[in-house]
């Protein structure tokens, strides 16, 4: 299998995280330069359907993008350590979390980089209102976050899970435009902390 | 178990949808008054931990919300017909297209309805530059849309899935602000006319 990458994106930088901590080595990383548009030329759409990153392709040739439908399916390949839930209960709380912190944290601050930092204005025209929008929501997501972590090590489970990786990818690329975290969120600093501990934080940049 | 709901809300309809489809009739529906904040208040909080709808109520007192979350914990205890996938490869192309269709047509469409339907500011200040945001990228998702549709039934397999159904219901729910679907998406209008037509069309309101 191939990974398509892109380095310092926030979701192919899920997939690789994902990688490290279930030490998947045997699959080749390829660089896709987002910002000269390297991801909309005709043979990137022909082999993976859309202008995403990142996109998995399979041995049998066939492709995969959306960073989250990746990890779940080399869950699937590579099942230890369990990031996604042992059991269909289990399972159900990681995904709520994963949810609850995309819609809620990591979209939101995602969204507010994107229409903040000049660099990234060749994606998309820098909205200024939506960012401001954005901003307010992921902060609420931060305060919603640091209350769930209160007494709790990880997110979702006894365990780091593939929602611990979605929350502190989304608030992390907040670094590109200095947005502080508000230092009262003590739960959420301790775990940003064992976040960027991580060995995978050191090789998934 | 139980189904916390809120009739005409887009997510609870998933739910509900999702349970016509598989003829889950033995799931007790609890109507909560969603624009009379009753969600908000502290005996739900206590019981589902966020201010969420729908939300589910295991036999052994546990909770759930997030639509899709609930959805996949009934899949495995309802199995058929199949809406999640049937091996890890269709279940990743799934849910490759259940977060194409979720971020790029269901969630800024309702994003759009939210900012602009007067009912809803109870919810929610309205943003008239959030709302045209997402309505120009709810727009441009319903043409990648309407040309995954081209010489196909369903979005994600050869039958209804998952992706079909929050796809639905997030363009369904543009009713509430009159939004027209350009009529020049021909395959959409097709599978839109399909949808329209189930059994769970007339039931999942």
């Amino acid at each position: 299998m191939k990974l398509y990458d892109s380095p310092r994106a926030p979701n192919p930088r899920r997939v690789r995280w994902f990688m490290v901590e279930k030490g998947i080595e045997d699959i080749e990383i390829v660089p896709v330069n987002l910002l000269e548009g390297e991801h909309k030329k005709p043979e990137f759409l022909a082999k993976f359907g859309a202008a995403q990153l990142p996109a998995l392709e399979l041995d049998d040739g066939k492709a995969l993008t959306e960073s989250i439908a990746i990890c779940r399916y080399l869950e699937s390949r590579y099942p230890e350590p369990n990031l996604f839930g042992r059991t269909p209960q289990e399972t159900a709380v990681i995904e709520m979390w994963l949810r609850r912190v995309e819609f809620g944290v990591a979209a939101p601050l995602m969204q507010t980089v994107r229409h903040t930092h000049p660099a990234l204005a060749v994606l998309e025209t820098p909205n200024p209102a939506v960012a401001a929008y954005n901003q307010q929501n992921g902060h609420r997501g931060l305060a919603m976050l640091d209350a769930q972590l209160t007494g709790r090590e990880w997110i979702a489970a006894d365990r780091l899970t593939i929602a611990d990786i979605a929350a502190f990818i989304g608030i992390d690329f907040t670094r590109m435009i200095k947005m502080p975290i508000p230092e009262t969120l003590t739960n959420l600093g301790r775990w940003l902390e064992a976040m960027r501990a991580r060995p995978a934080a050191k090789v998934a940049v």
